[in-house]
């Protein structure tokens, strides 16, 4: 069958006829028809040969490269329960350690030992070929009302691990507003790409004030989905900020973006770490790390996610396509055939984004 | 304008022509022309004169019914914002003493002095009038997509707290299956009534296995309903219940409805209590108090909800909408006009899942 | 070697002389010589043949008691780390099934499958022996200072649980008094025997009001003790307790006991079941399941500890002794040499609170 | 009476008389008498005009110095409760802005309006002085055993605030060992000053591996306390840092003080920041930026302290000065009398951890 194969940790990406996968499916096991991929900085990352903790499965010399997902059961072994042929799913991308406690508790996100594997990134291959077989216990259905945004969903996984994260390291004082709500709170949101709009619409939905930062104007389609999620659309370089940041995203993984703005962080504020970039410097001064302390300021990394944080983001995938009708659909910029992915994995088109590989 | 009038503590309830409201609403305020109400137990309590804590505001002989309830915004004051002219509001029904903590920190759900008045219940006029004016702190925004069932998130606000204070008090352990999921666990939600299948509703989309629980077959339209939510109707009766109850929440109030179900509990299992009845009683053994112990089991009783609870309901309510097609708007079972009211609150009707008084 | 055996689920005890234990400790156990061990209702319910659950070691037909414990390190493997020769320590009971996630990750306590065993209880050999050897990891150092009473950390640990995961459960809503402390909370605690001052002690230095309550008198140990923690013994069937209850701790397993206390439940309260006994009754009538619910009422059974409750307990052990001195020790009414201790786990002494059995 | 006078925000302390307290105490107040003032910092940033935020009491042109305290009750108000003549009390220094949620629940360490004021700091008269009169909801018991160094329980409490929260916000995952305790956690404190030895007595009576860092030797009084409580010193110019940092503890505010240790934090580590100095300057690359999100790390500046965690230190005093007997009386390097206080406030005197004014 066809497939993108990678070889880390050296650069190039080919469309590859590999060997079909076997008849036999395991009792837990269930057979995966793909139909859509999702292409993230992450993928280009490796097909450039940059990011260098991807490496092929053990005993391989390449790896099927992948990892935001949607499929079709097109087969499932005698013990799988909750699933059907015919439903859709996402795949998730991490697989535990068998080791740890949070990995031997579901929760491999917080892996200890590192000796986690993830499809199509390190040690698994991935989801983008025509066929796969994966442990049901690692996909998650995908109601009908969704699935032609679901491609969305892995991404998506991350941004909730995140958000149900900030909720819980928040308790550490009153933090909702004198109505019981967060009406009173502004979100920053550093970056307009698709981990930044997600951002802006589970902050939106949970009723915050959301201000999405570029360092340019927005493009076209960028301004109607802002417009759209109530969301704010403020370009660094010439636009008033909040007077005060409750809460601040970094989406870049770039320094000089995020760090100049910590100055208007409130009492109380909380800062998440998203976005993972080479290269940038920026000079912290110890008057930062005195505001920090001054004003309780919490800032925390976040990477991966739970399959509690996907099904949580299959909900919110539902309340966006209805709250919010033609931004989801409209975030997929593009649409490319298997054989087409390669260009677009080497250089990233212009206004995109999301690209997605179709199967089907 | 006309409202719907009671004397507790004297039983009766009247369609009776009183006051209009003045013409000038504060800067804070918002006027509410009333689009619909709910009737629920509570109403039809105070209608018979049972429910012994319903007053009339101070220095008022009576009080205007209604607590569950869909408005418009009319008009509002100028310091009103995040609402508009024409935007569909509902109004939280508990308003703070003031005085404690909680109260102060917009948590008026947990009151701690008992000083609270509540809309249509105690102290203050409530929501079942032609129109009223309420301070836009407490008016929730109801989107476009959900207008139609909206009268369901007064009930639905107080099925969100007791949810959210499970996933908090769980949190004593791992809680969650191997997975990450929950789709290990069972819930029983005793009772099939509007709030047991609210209940149902919030299990099943978070990936519970539900089982509603009742001491009959199902009516029709409850059997169509708790199967396109996934979830499974037990006649108490006859139907063989799950091996082990994860959860079990008791919507009855009732104690030989649930207390005999509580040898099933599992360890680390959870119960909530919900139903408010008068009169019945079961005797309780030390055994079942040793189980209790010894199986690590917690149980709590959960009233009203905080204005987060009515947001994230609303949130529920799209979800649900659009992944269960005809399962809210199934669960409104008559709808009444206003002059219809009285004879609904003297008596439910027969096959009753909610009834609407529509005033427009 | 001397060893305190038991035959359940038959009746009796006996001293009886046992194996030796063999020369060789692999590389992380420690060979422990047994100081001291105390008695509890438990251990007398496995000598009555009255505790169903008790049960040898697999293919064994006797077990040897004791699960409340004291000893020192006589010897070591040679990977045991953070103990040395001479060092005191309290074995923990219970070991983990090795399969669900709680015991996976060190809260045996919390363990789903039931597959534990526990030390001197089911399934393992208990502690009232010359020697025994275990695994360091349950092995919790002591540190010099309470050396003298350190055979009432195992009780007290289970203490520290409950109250722990109350402190977490609590979270739910501000509970805290206006002033930040817990000054305003009163705490009734049913039972006067050593878990119901373990209890009190722990409330009494985090600040809350205590209140001791049992049917009967205090005797005067028990009079000198309750004063001395600044707490209130109250004679149920003559004073007059505290007008309102925000926390209730039943150390009695007797419904008739504490359920007719619940009317005094302040809202927002909780309530801990801790005691296990058998055959009682009491009649619960829907009123206070209603109560519970008007009220957010939450209440738990708690049963044994983590490690981690353990190492709290030593330092509540130390915080007691030089608080409230002459307390701790004179919890300790009775010291037994091995073979007077049939006597005393076949029938109670008069104004026990703690019987030890000493072995040096 | 005699006070300590200082005149921010230019410079300068000198002892001086000023008016006595008044003879009236209200209902709620307490008359005390300073037995002691610690100093710290804070004092000397005061003192050297160079503490910025520092400030008299509205309408006042100095401020009475010193915020560390312990007193003991000279005369009380007919309300006051739980207080005694003779009792020895800490007075708590912040006090809220009683409009926000947190100050209005007791919580004025997380206060979002900044319009507390803080005794001896900003806006209030502070504690160096004969007498001072304040509201017993401010004050904090000492038990008799821990009189001699509770005037540590100021600084203490803030190390405590900061202990709470952390194990709040690691909640996130599972965070402690496989044995259930915290035994294979590893701790690094920067700073050996007051604040790190007691950051470092609270990780190491939880059970943590605790290492304290200087970029010099130990000076003897320094090596003696860290052997006693079991932790270890490293010199950062020469010696070996453990192989991973499950905590990082910066109490120097010195940014290349700490930042650089960062790239040993382990997967799900934390750090606080607790430090405050002004000047430094550190560059942060995009790398580390990567690394805190691709680990799942958390950091959090912490400031002040609530009453709930004063109480909380009153019991690690109790625990620290009988576990670890000559450590907590030896941090007094120094006791001088209050006319001596101005020199050993304008520069801190050579091998100092805590200098104390005495007033008795």
């Amino acid at each position: 069958m066809k497939a993108l194969v990678v070889y880390p940790p050296n650069k190039g990406v080919e469309v590859k006829e590999i060997d079909s996968i076997g008849q036999s499916i395991s009792g837990e096991e269930a057979l995966i028809k793909t139909i859509a991929n999702g292409i993230c900085g992450t993928d280009r990352g490796i097909v450039s040969g940059l990011l260098k903790f991807s490496r092929p499965p053990e005993g391989k010399n390449n790896l099927v490269l992948g990892h935001e997902n949607l499929g079709q059961v097109i087969d499932k072994g005698p013990n799988v329960q909750g699933l059907s042929k015919g439903d859709y799913v996402v795949s998730i991308v991490r697989r535990g350690c068998g080791k740890c406690s949070n990995c031997l508790a579901g929760r491999q996100d917080f892996c200890e030992t590192g000796e986690f594997v993830e499809a199509g990134i390190r040690g698994l291959d991935g989801f983008m070929r025509e066929f796969y077989i994966d442990n049901a216990s690692y996909l998650v259905r995908i109601p009908n009302e969704i699935v032609d945004i679901a491609v969305l969903l892995e991404p998506l996984s991350n941004v909730v691990k995140a958000y149900n994260e900030l909720m819980l390291t928040q308790k550490r004082m009153i933090w909702w507003c004198k109505d019981g709500s967060y009406d009173c709170r502004n979100v920053v949101v550093v970056g307009s790409g698709p981990i930044g709009l997600l951002f802006s619409l589970i902050f939106s939905v949970q009723g915050f004030n959301t201000f999405v930062l570029n360092k340019r104007d927005p493009f076209p389609i960028e301004s109607e989905i802002i417009e759209k999620i109530n969301a704010k659309f403020i370009n660094a370089t010439k636009d008033q900020l909040p007077n005060v940041i409750d809460m601040l995203i970094d989406t870049s993984g770039y320094p000089p973006a995020f760090i100049p703005l910590m100055d208007k962080l409130n009492k109380n504020s909380a800062v998440i770490l998203f976005g993972t970039t080479g290269g940038e410097k920026f000079e912290v001064n110890a008057d930062l790390i005195t505001y920090l302390v001054e004003n309780n300021v919490l800032l925390f990394g976040s990477v991966n996610a739970s399959k509690k944080d996907f099904e949580e983001g299959v909900n919110y995938l539902t309340i966006w396509k209805y709250r919010y009708p033609n931004v989801l659909n409209k975030m997929i910029t593009r649409v490319v055939k298997p054989e087409e992915a390669p260009e677009v994995l080497y250089a990233k088109p212009r206004g995109e984004i999301k690209t997605i590989i179709s199967w089907v």
